[in-house]
C-alpha cells in the first residue's frame, strides 16, 4: 500500500471556475450568515442562541440553555470554516471575530477541563450519564477539529489548549480502566478528531483515546444498557426497533463487515477508524475499513454519491435498496464519505477512494447548497415530484426547495466546513510522489525530498477534457507525478512535453506514475474524452431498471421540469438517440448541459382512464430534451427532477 | 337513469368455483375461527375480549373492557356474515350460536337504548363527547346492518327491535336542532347502515337521520372544534397535520369533488350518500357522488380496484399518485369500493361501475384472504421485495406474508361479510328487466311484473370465455334480459337460441338488452374473448411508465418469485412475446396461468459494481415466465412479487 500525505491547505491556491466559486460562497455568504444565525440576528427563524448558550456558561449573562443538546457543534463548525478561510487568505476582521469567539469558549470552560454549555448551564449533574443520546463528546469532537485547523491556520494555541485540557479530561474519564467510565459516544466524531489533535501535538495519549473509543464500541456488557440501567431507563430509546446500529453500537467495529444504521454517524467512526489504523499500522482494523468502504461503494451508494437511502434513522438500509423519490442521502452524509475517501486514499493511494471522493464533490455535496450560497437541501433524492412531496408522508422529508436554515442545521455548516478546505483534497505527497487527486486549476506547492516543486494545472474540468500540468521543480529533480486516471473515463491519453506516453505500463491502482528528471517548464498534458455516457445501475438495483442515467466527466445530469415540462417520467430516451454537450457560460453559474432527441409518451391516448390495454406501445412524440447537472437543479424555478430516464 | 333492485340473496344459488369455494371457507374457516376469537379461544394471539365485553355491560360478568374502542364491530360484523350464511343455506347450530350472540347484545342494552360495550363498562360519562375519534356510531351502524342482515335472513326481529331502540335514541340525540348535538361519526358507517334499517322497517326517521348525518359533516362552526374545545382538546388529533378529512369532515358532501382522506371512511361515507340520494331522489347528491367516484376510479385506484395509496391515515392522496411497493390499498378500501359501486350501479345501471365492482372483488378484495381462507393480508400492495419490506420504515405496513388477526381486525370479518353475500351482488331487476352483472356459474330467481323467471347461468368464467344464461319463466313473457358487456373485452358476442344479435342497436351504458317474449328454454350465449391483455397506465401514473400488468378477462396476474426467480425487476418483456394461457386444475385452487419468453438481464456484467456505462443496452437471456393471479399470490412459498412488468 503506497500511503501519502495531503498538501496543506496553505500551500495550493485555487482559480478553478466550481471551486473557488464555492470558496468565495462560504467566505461572503455562509460564513457572515451562519455568524448571524449563531448571534440571533435572523429574522422569522428559530434562534440558534449557541454564542448566547457560551456567554451564560460563562458566567457573563443570565437565561437558559436553548438549542438542540448539540448546539455548541455549530459554534465549532463555523470556527473550523472560518480557520479554512484563514488559511487560504488573510481576513484580520474575520480573525478579529473568530478570537474573540475562541476567548469566549475558553471562559466557558469549568476548572476540570469540561467544555459543553448544555450541561454546564441546564444539567450540571448529569454529564457522561447518556452517552447514547446526548452529544458531548460529538461537540467535543467538533471543536477539536476546529482547534487544530485554527491553530494550522494562524499558529494561535489558544484553542487548541482549551481542547488539549478538555481531551486530558477526557482521558481521565473513559477508558477500559475499572475507574472509569467504559463508554462511547452515540455519535462518532471525537475519534476522528483525537487523531487530528494527536497530528498537530504529537501527544501519544490522544490516539490511545481514539483507539479506545473505536475499540470499546459494541463491546458487550454494552454501555447502553449499562448506563440505561443506571438512568432508571430514561429517556426510551427512540431507535429501540431497529437496534443499536443507529448509534454505530450494534457490534465491535471489527466484526462488522456491512454499514449498518445511521449513515454519518457510521462514516465519521470508519473515519475515525481509518485514522488509527493508518497511525498505529493496524493492518486488521485497515482491512475491516475496506470491506466496510466496498459494501458502501459497490452495494449501498447513489450514484451521486449520497448514501443513506431511509429518512427513518437517517441510515443505510439493505443492498441495492436506492429508491429514487424517497432517497434520504443527506448532505452530510456525502460530506462524510469524501472524508471517509479522502482517509482512505492516504492510506493507500488507489483510484477507487478518489473517484467516490469526485463522484460525491461534484455531485451528492454540491446539490446541498444552492448556487447563491443563501440556501440548502438536507435530503437530495434522485427523483422529485413536488406535489407528492407536499402530501405523502413517506416524502415528507423531502424538500422540494433548498432551505435558508434548519433547526437541526448541521448541513450548512459541514458543507462551509468541507468547500472552505477543499483545497487540501486535491493534492498529497509521499516520499518522492506528488499526487494529483483532483482536477481543477490550481497551484500546489510540494516539498519533496529533494527539491520544492510547484505544480500548476491549467483546466476548465469538469467542462473539459483537457488538463495542463505545469512542474516547476527549484531545480531539476528525479520524483514522480501521479496523476488519477479517473474510472469514468475510458480512454484517457497523458503527454509529456508533447511526447504521448504509454499508460499501461505505468499505471497502478488508478494512477498514472510518470517518473523522471523533471524540469521546470515540464508539463503533462492529460486528456481525459468525454462523451456524454449512459449509466446502467445494477439490475439488482430494483428502483433504476430499464433506465439509464446520463453522466459526463465526472458530473450526474437530470432533467428537471424547467427545461423538460412535468412528467419527467414519461420521457423516453431511444437506445440510439444522440447526445450532445453545450457549454452555457451564462446558465447555473456556467454549465456544460446535454441534448438530444427523446420520446414522450402522450397521455391523451387514455382518454382520461386510468388503464388501457393495447397489444402495441403507445405511441410517442419526438421531443427535445435538456439535461443540467445534478448539483445544480432547483436553481430556477421549482419543479420535477428525475436522473434516471427511462430507455426504451 | 335505469334503476334497479338487487335480488335477495336467498333468491341466489351459486355453483362457481370461486365464489362457492370462498362462500364455503367463510362458513367453515373464518365464521368458526373469528367465533374462536370474539371469545378469546385463539393460542398466541391478543385475546379479543368482544364476546365478554359484552358480558359486562349486561352486569353478567366482573372485569375490565379489553380492545380496541371499536371491539362491538367485530361482533356486528361476525353476526352479519353469519347472516348471510343463514340467507343461502339452514345451520341450525350456527343460527343457535348466533340467537345467543343477540340475546346477550339485548341484555348489554341500556335502558334509554344506548349500545356500546365500550362506553357502557370504562367511561359511561364519556359518551358522544369525541365522536372525532372514538367509534360509537360506526359500531352503531355495524350492529344495525348485522341487524337487518339476520332479519331479512331469518325473520327474526329481536336484534332488529334492539337497534330500532338504539337508532331512536341516537335520533333524540343528534339533529341541527339546538337542543341536540350537531355532531356526526369520525367514521362513517350508520348512514348507509340507516337507510337499511329505513329499508327493512319503513321507518322514515331513519332515511332523515342518515341524511342528517350526511349533510351536516364538515359544516361550520366545526363540530371536532366545538366538541375538541368542550373535551379541553383532549386528546389531541393524531391526524392534524392531514386535517379533518382524515375523519371525512374537511368539506361538506356537496363541496367535495375529489376523494381524500381515510378511504375506507371517505367510501362508507359515498355509500351512504348514494343510497341517501336514490332514495330521496336527490338529483345534486347523486351527482357528487359521481363526481366522485369519477375522481377514484379514473384518477386513484390501482388495476386492482385497490385504493388508499398512503400508510399514513389510511388515505388516499393526489391524483396518479399511485405506488406499487408502498401501497397501501387496504383490503376493507377494496370492499368499501365494492359497496360503493354497487349502490351507484342500482342507482343507474351503467356498466361502468359493474366493472370496477368486478375489478376489485376478483383482485384487491381476493387478495386479502389466503386460499385456505386462514390468513389475511390488511395491506396489498402492487410490488414486494420482502427483504426490503423488513427493514425499511417506509415499507413496514408491508406484510409479506398473509397475517392470523391483527390487533385491529377490520379486514377479516369484512371480507367475510361481503364474501358470504356476494350473491347478492351478481343480479338486479328493475320494473321489465333482469340485469345480470357478474359472470358466475348460479342460479336466481326474478320477480318481474308478469311472471317468476329463473335465469341458470353455466360458465366458467373468469377462466372461459363463454357464458351460457339459460332463460326460465314460468310461462312464455315479454321482458328484457341485460347482460354486462365487460370493459376489458374488446370483441363480446351473443346469441339467442344459437341466433347472433347485433349488438350495437341494443347495448346502452355497457349492458345488452335483450328484450324479446322469453320461452322456458330460451338460451342467450354470450362469448367474451379473454385473450391475454398488456395493461398500459395512463403515463401520468410515474410508477407504472414503461412498465405493462397482465390482464386476462376481468383477473390481474403478477409474477412470483415462486416461479421466476428473485429480482423481478430484471425481468424484461419484449414488445412482441407471445403470451398463452393454460388452465391448471390443480394449481391455486384452480386457476388459468400466463406464460411466454421474457428476457432476464443478467447482473454479472456489472462485476460487482453498482454502475456501469454503456452506450449499449446490457445484454439480457431468454427465459420463461409465469404469471399467476394477483389475487392467489403468497399461497405457496413466500418471496417477490411484482404486478407491473418492465416492457422494452
Amino acid at each position: 500500500m503506497v500511503k501519502a500525505k495531503p498538501i496543506a491547505l496553505q500551500s495550493v491556491k485555487l482559480q478553478d471556475r466550481i471551486w473557488k466559486n464555492r470558496f468565495e460562497l462560504v467566505r461572503d455568504e455562509v460564513i457572515p450568515y451562519q455568524w448571524d444565525a449563531l448571534n440571533d440576528r435572523i429574522p422569522d427563524v428559530p434562534p440558534s442562541h449557541a454564542i448566547e448558550n457560551f456567554r451564560i456558561a460563562a458566567g457573563e449573562s443570565e437565561g437558559e440553555f436553548v438549542g438542540m443538546v448539540f448546539q455548541d457543534s455549530d459554534v465549532a463548525k463555523w470556527l473550523e470554516a472560518v480557520a479554512y478561510v484563514l488559511a487560504v487568505e488573510p481576513n484580520p476582521e474575520l480573525e478579529k471575530t473568530a478570537d474573540e469567539v475562541i476567548d469566549l469558549i475558553a471562559r466557558a470552560q469549568q476548572p476540570d477541563g469540561y467544555l459543553n454549555t448544555y450541561f454546564t448551564v441546564a444539567e450540571p449533574d448529569k454529564r457522561w450519564t447518556n452517552l447514547r443520546d446526548w452529544h458531548e463528546l460529538y461537540c467535543a469532537g467538533h471543536m477539536m477539529e476546529a482547534a487544530v485547523a485554527y491553530y494550522e491556520a494562524t499558529g494561535k494555541r489558544k484553542l487548541l489548549d482549551v481542547m488539549c485540557r478538555f481531551a486530558d479530561y477526557i482521558d481521565q474519564v473513559f477508558g477500559t480502566e475499572p475507574d472509569k467510565l467504559q463508554g462511547y459516544p452515540g455519535h462518532p466524531e471525537i475519534e476522528l478528531a483525537l487523531v487530528r489533535l494527536y497530528n498537530a501535538t504529537g501527544e501519544e495519549k490522544y490516539l490511545k483515546l481514539s483507539k479506545y473509543f473505536i475499540e470499546q464500541r459494541g463491546q458487550q456488557p454494552h454501555w447502553y444498557d449499562i448506563e440505561a440501567e443506571r438512568r432508571g431507563n430514561v429517556p426510551k430509546y427512540y431507535f429501540s426497533d431497529i437496534g443499536y446500529n443507529y448509534s454505530q453500537a450494534h457490534l465491535p467495529i471489527r466484526q462488522q463487515e456491512t454499514a449498518e444504521g445511521h449513515s454519518v454517524r457510521a462514516l465519521y467512526l470508519f473515519s475515525g477508524a481509518a485514522d488509527v489504523a493508518a497511525e498505529t499500522g493496524d493492518r486488521e482494523l485497515m482491512e475491516v475499513c475496506k470491506k466496510l468502504w466496498d459494501n458502501i461503494t459497490q452495494r449501498r451508494m447513489y450514484i451521486t454519491g449520497g448514501v443513506g437511502s431511509d429518512a427513518y434513522g437517517e441510515r443505510f438500509t439493505l443492498d441495492y435498496d436506492l429508491p429514487n423519490d424517497r432517497a434520504y442521502t443527506e448532505t452530510c452524509a456525502a460530506i462524510a464519505l469524501v472524508f471517509f475517501a479522502h482517509r482512505m486514499l492516504q492510506a493507500d493511494v488507489d483510484a477507487k477512494y478518489a473517484n467516490v471522493m469526485e463522484r460525491a464533490l461534484f455531485n451528492g455535496v454540491l446539490s446541498g447548497i444552492s448556487l447563491d450560497g443563501k440556501s440548502f437541501f438536507y435530503v437530495n433524492p434522485l427523483e422529485v415530484w413536488p406535489d407528492a412531496c407536499r402530501v405523502r408522508r413517506d416524502l415528507r422529508h423531502v424538500k422540494t426547495v433548498r432551505q435558508g436554515w434548519f433547526t437541526c442545521a448541521c448541513c450548512p455548516p459541514n458543507a462551509a466546513r468541507l468547500l472552505a478546505s477543499i483545497g487540501q483534497y486535491m493534492y498529497s505527497a509521499s516520499e518522492d510522489t506528488a499526487y494529483v487527486h483532483l482536477y481543477a486549476a490550481s497551484e500546489a506547492d510540494f516539498t519533496l525530498p529533494g527539491s520544492k516543486v510547484k505544480l500548476i494545472q491549467e483546466t476548465e474540468y469538469p467542462w473539459q477534457e483537457k488538463v495542463i500540468i505545469k512542474i516547476e521543480p527549484e531545480e531539476a529533480t528525479e520524483f514522480a507525478v501521479a496523476v488519477r486516471l479517473p474510472d469514468w473515463c475510458e480512454m484517457p491519453s497523458l503527454a509529456v512535453n508533447g511526447d504521448e506516453v504509454d499508460l499501461a505500463p505505468v499505471t497502478r491502482k488508478g494512477y498514472a506514475y510518470i517518473r523522471r528528471l523533471w524540469q521546470p517548464g515540464d508539463r503533462i498534458e492529460l486528456t481525459l474524452p468525454m462523451p456524454v455516457q449512459r449509466v446502467r445501475a445494477n439490475p439488482l438495483v430494483r428502483a433504476n431498471a430499464g433506465r439509464v442515467a446520463l453522466q459526463r466527466g465526472p458530473i450526474v445530469y437530470c432533467l428537471e421540469e424547467a427545461d423538460n415540462g412535468p412528467n419527467l417520467s414519461a420521457v423516453v430516451l431511444p437506445p440510439d438517440a444522440e447526445l450532445t454537450a453545450k457549454w452555457n457560460p451564462d446558465l447555473l453559474g456556467g454549465v456544460v448541459t446535454i441534448h438530444g432527441k427523446a420520446l414522450r409518451v402522450d397521455e391523451s391516448q387514455w382518454d382520461g382512464k386510468l388503464y388501457m390495454a393495447s397489444s402495441t406501445q403507445p405511441a410517442a412524440k419526438e421531443i427535445e430534451i435538456t439535461a443540467v447537472p445534478y448539483s445544480t437543479w432547483c436553481n430556477r424555478q421549482p419543479g420535477e427532477m428525475l436522473v434516471w430516464i427511462r430507455e426504451a
